[in-house]
Order: C-alpha cells, then structure tokens, then sequence
C-alpha cells in the first residue's frame, strides 16, 4: 500500500518483544489524517530513518530515554513536509528533519523538529544519514573522543553501516590507516574498494580474530565500538597503549542475547588498567545544542567535495520497516537504512 | 636481624607464585656490601615501599614493566642514604628516594632515582607514601581523570590504603562528598572520625551493596577504581550519568583469582554507553615528567596546613618484607605500607 492523502498509516507498538522484534511487535492501524491546531503544524513523511537505538525504545523499563508505550506510534526520525501550517516560521511546502515516527501524517507543535533543511536540498533522506543522527554519531565520536592522530590505526565495526561507513571515511582524512569489520564477503569488498578503507574483515570467518590481527600490524590506536559481542575479544588484544575506545552502540546485545562463557570483564578492567584505555560512552542526542551546527558545515563540505561517500539501504514503503528493523538488528542492511514513505 | 655495616641483606625472587606469594616467593641472602664504581654511589636502604604493583612485577609475561627476573632483588621504592659516591651531584649522607629494591644496600647510577629529598624533610618516608608514588597516583587520578566537581560524589575502595586516604581528602578539600569503602569496622570508622569521609561502607558486609547505596542518595559521579572484583558490582548500578572512572588498580585480580558466575561484561559495557560513562586506565609512571612537581607543591602545602592527614603501617625490618607483601594483597594492611630497613 502506498500514501494516501485521505487516511494515515500508522505503525504502533503491539507487544514488547523479549527477544529480536517480529510481525507480531507491531501492528498497522489506519486513521483520518489529523488536522493542525493553533500553534501546530501537520506533517506528511517522506522519509524514516531505522536504527539500532529502536531496539530499545521497545523495552520497557529506565534507560536514557522513554520507551514507547504500547499501541503508541513507533518513534523515528523522519524527513517531513508541511501539508498544513498554524505555526510560526513553517510554511506549506517546507522540508524538515522530524520525529514524526512510524506513519504518514503526525501533528507537532515544532518541539521535535531538528532542523529545516535548506530549500532544494538534493537528498533529503541524507538528514537521516550522513547529515543526521548517524553522521553526527560517527563525527562526534571520531574527533571529540577517538581524537585520531595521522599514522595511527582506526578500527570500526559495521564497516559499512550508518556510522561504520562515516567514522571510516572520516579517520581515513584524518590520515589514520582505517580497519574496518563488517558481515560477509561484499560488505568488506564495498568497504576497501569503494569507502577507501585500508582493510576490512569479516567477522563471521572462522579465523576472524587471528585475520584482524594480521589487518592491524602496528596495534589499534581507536576502536569505534557500535557492536559490542565477540568482536571485542578480537578487539580487545590489539589495543596500543593511550587507545581510545567512544563507545556509541552495542547492537549485538540489543536482543537481550548473552554470550555464555566466562566473566570477561577481569580481562577488559585489565586491559584498560595496563594499556591505560579510554573508554567512554555517549548518546548522540546530547551533543546537538553543542555541536550538530559545526558538524553539519564540515559534513557539508566533505558531501560536496566527494571526499565523503555515503551508501543508503533503501526501504519501499512504510509497511516493509517492521521487518526492515528486525534484518537490521541481524545485520542484514547494506548501508544507511531508510525508508522511503512517500 | 636488623641492618649490619658489612654484609648486605637480599630478599631475592625464589619462584614465581601461581596465586598468593608465600614463604616461598621470596629468598633471603646476604653478600658483601658493594663497593660503588665511577659515576656510581652506593645507597643504604632506609626505608621500604610495599606496594600492589608488586604482585604484576612477580609474574612473568607482558605487562607494562618487565617482571623481576628470577634470583634476582625483588624491585621496590626506597629511601635511601648516600654511603659513599663518585657520582656528580650526590654527596655522603644526602638522602634520596630511588628504587633501590628489597635489600640493604645497592650500587647505582642514578638512574633510578626519582629525587633527592630536600634537607632534613620531617618525614622521609612519606616520600613512599602521600608525597610519592601512590599519594601522586591519588591526586593525578582524581584530578586529571575524576575532574571531581563541588557537591557530586566521590567513591573509593581501600579507603585507608596508601592511594584511597589521600584521593578521599582531595576529593572531599574539592567540596565532593565523599564515600569510602574499606574491610572491616575499624578501618571504615577511622576514614570517617579521622580523614573526614562523610561515610564509609565495609565490603564484608552481607548487605554490603544496599549499605553503599544508602551512602550515596545522589549516585557516584567519580569512582576511583584501585580493587576491581565484586566491589565494581555495588558500584555500578549508582553510576549517574557522565560518571568519571580513573582505573589505577584492580588489587582483587592481582592474585589471579578468577569470580566465577556470569559474563559481567555486557552489562559494564551498557553502563558505559547508557550512562556515558569514561574509564581511564592510568600507569603513574608515565606522568612524573609532566605533572610531579606540581603535585609536590601542592601536597606539601597540604600536609603543612593539616589538610591532608597519613596513616602509615609500619612494619620492623626488612625480612619481615614477603609476608607483609601476602597481607597488602589480602587487605591486611591498615595504611600505606613501609618497611623500616635501617
């Protein structure tokens, strides 16, 4: 089914998954397209970004932010256009950076816009990506916290991901050698070949730890941990002395799966004593007021200079992105994940 | 047996222990007293440091210092006085504190010694203690990592340890409040009526983790790790968000003593990432070249005016040196540990 300019889609959260979300997590409801009140604006989506953080906005219980409560409208970032206006500075026809969520039509009163992108932007869904979120994420961490230095070796997991593929990019300018991980032969391929990373992994082969060693001859100076899981224990060894280690996501955990095994947190406290690690977590949605505009200049220019590529994995239609988010909790996307509503 | 003038007394290493040191790590031998070559001094062993470190330094594999080579001196901080000297700048009875090992006497070149005290200092074994390496990794830890804020609170374990006494008082001098964590009644009443902890949680406690909750209503923001084991597991869950996490030591480990249960990992990590945490490990040694001097000032200045208090443990003769070593690891010790050689 596609958009209507009468009813809207809305996907709502039906049920709390305790493991990886499913068809049954939401369920599609249809409604009469709200109308704006004053000091509202309606918004029709464009664009929904899916990312890892959704996992878990669908737990229940105190974390960083909310959760979704149950039969409410699943979150997400979007790329929106003005249908109808009651509030000030937005006019009909005007492109923002929303969180209008899983369907066609939402009501805000502009407290949830991030931005209104520039008239004519040539991608718009780019403010889910390079320019957005994920972007910000992989800027943020690499410079304020990674801080690489030319010469030495940067390591990321979802090589070829949301944040994998910028964080890459960017430590590449920066003049580090750029080790990447990632799922299978073509993600790595896409990788080297097309990002320009030095060397990229894949972490389901057998002998993963022993070839990422063999990537990372002179030790790992930042490692940009998204994944969490077992990469770390192929990780972990490498680390020079003074590595840094932003910690922006841990999607192997966001199942709720564990790892069995031994306690491995002696060895880790162990490494970040001997090898005097940094590491330190962050949540992106902290960092706007302070940062996003001198983020979005650079970014900006690297777009526009080609010194920056960005691969997006595309969705068709609203009703595939129960299924799109589930494929990506599994790393089955190939790229920024986004889903083109309209 | 007490220092003679013509033999040399050395506790040298025996054997390598596979967990605790016991009667059998060390050896005891005596030699002649050497006698010091051009552009060597021979020192007298005053004074003795028995640290934590000292555990890593018996075993044998990679570390960030080469361990103690078989029948050879075990390694240790001193005080010591110049006997005799071809060495420039050194002259008979200067005293200085240098790393002159477990033993009464040794040949050196200068080059392990870290400064020559100033003339009649009151208390030269404090050079060991608050005004050397362990008050230095107490202040550096705090200050530079912890960056401990007016009103937050502060957490330490070994709270009447060499590192834990002096990090408390900082971190209480900078307007924290300021929570300790030692073993047993007598140690925890003495970091509250006599070092000026607001409070002070005994780690044998059955109801260890709800007492140290209740000590700290507002969260931890600066937790100085020196223990590691199950003390990380109270802590934890009081982490407030952007809690800082200088790691100096992890002494519960350093017996190779393994915790058994479940892979705590996942869970620290989550915590770093949801609570934005930052571990930084840090080796002191590293830091003496850029930050020693200014700690020396200001700890002078601290301990001039009273605001700084030192409890040492003192122990008679250095043959009693291995099986106070056994206790230090097995929290025995009540302060920082010296030997009196001389």
């Amino acid at each position: 089914m596609s958009q209507s300019v009468t009813s809207n889609r809305r996907l709502v959260l039906a049920q709390r998954p305790p493991g990886a979300p499913d068809a049954s997590t939401f369920r599609l409801e249809t409604a009469a397209v709200p109308s704006p009140g004053p000091g509202q604006m309606l918004l029709r989506t464009l664009w929904l970004s899916l990312d890892p953080y959704m996992r878990g906005r669908l737990n229940d219980g105190p974390s960083y932010a909310d959760p979704v409560a149950l039969n409410e409208v699943m979150c997400g970032g979007t790329v929106s256009v003005v249908e109808a206006s009651q509030l000030s500075g937005y006019a009909v026809g005007d492109v923002v950076h929303s969180y209008a969520g899983w369907q066609d039509y939402a009501i805000t009163d502009g407290s949830d816009v991030i931005l209104k992108l520039p008239n004519g932007a040539a991608h718009p869904s780019y403010y889910l990506g390079v320019l957005g979120m994920p972007g910000f994420t992989a800027w943020h961490g690499l410079i304020n916290i990674g801080k690489p230095v030319a010469g030495e070796t940067f390591v990321t997991a979802g090589a070829t991901g949301a944040v994998g593929q910028i964080s890459g990019q960017l430590a590449k300018a920066a003049g580090c050698r750029v080790v990447g991980i990632a799922g299978g032969r073509a993600k790595c391929d896409y990788a080297v070949k097309e990002l320009g990373f030095d060397a990229c992994v894949d972490h389901s082969a057998p002998d993963f730890a022993a070839q990422l060693a063999a990537a990372c001859p002179n030790g790992i100076d930042v490692y940009f941990e998204n994944v969490g899981g077992t990469v770390w224990d192929a990780v972990m060894p490498l680390f020079n002395v003074n590595a840094r280690v932003p910690v922006c996501g841990l999607i192997a955990h966001y199942n709720g799966e564990g790892f069995g095994g031994a306690d491995r947190l002696p060895g880790t406290m162990f490494a970040v004593l001997v090898k005097r690690l940094e590491l330190k977590g962050f949540i992106i949605f902290d960092q706007y007021a302070a940062h996003y505009g001198n983020f979005l200049v650079e970014m900006g220019k690297r777009l526009a200079d080609g010194s920056v590529k960005v691969r997006e994995d595309l969705i068709d239609d609203l009703e595939g992105a129960p299924a799109a988010l589930t494929g990506l909790l599994a790393g089955k996307n190939f790229g920024k994940l986004v889903v083109k509503v309209a």
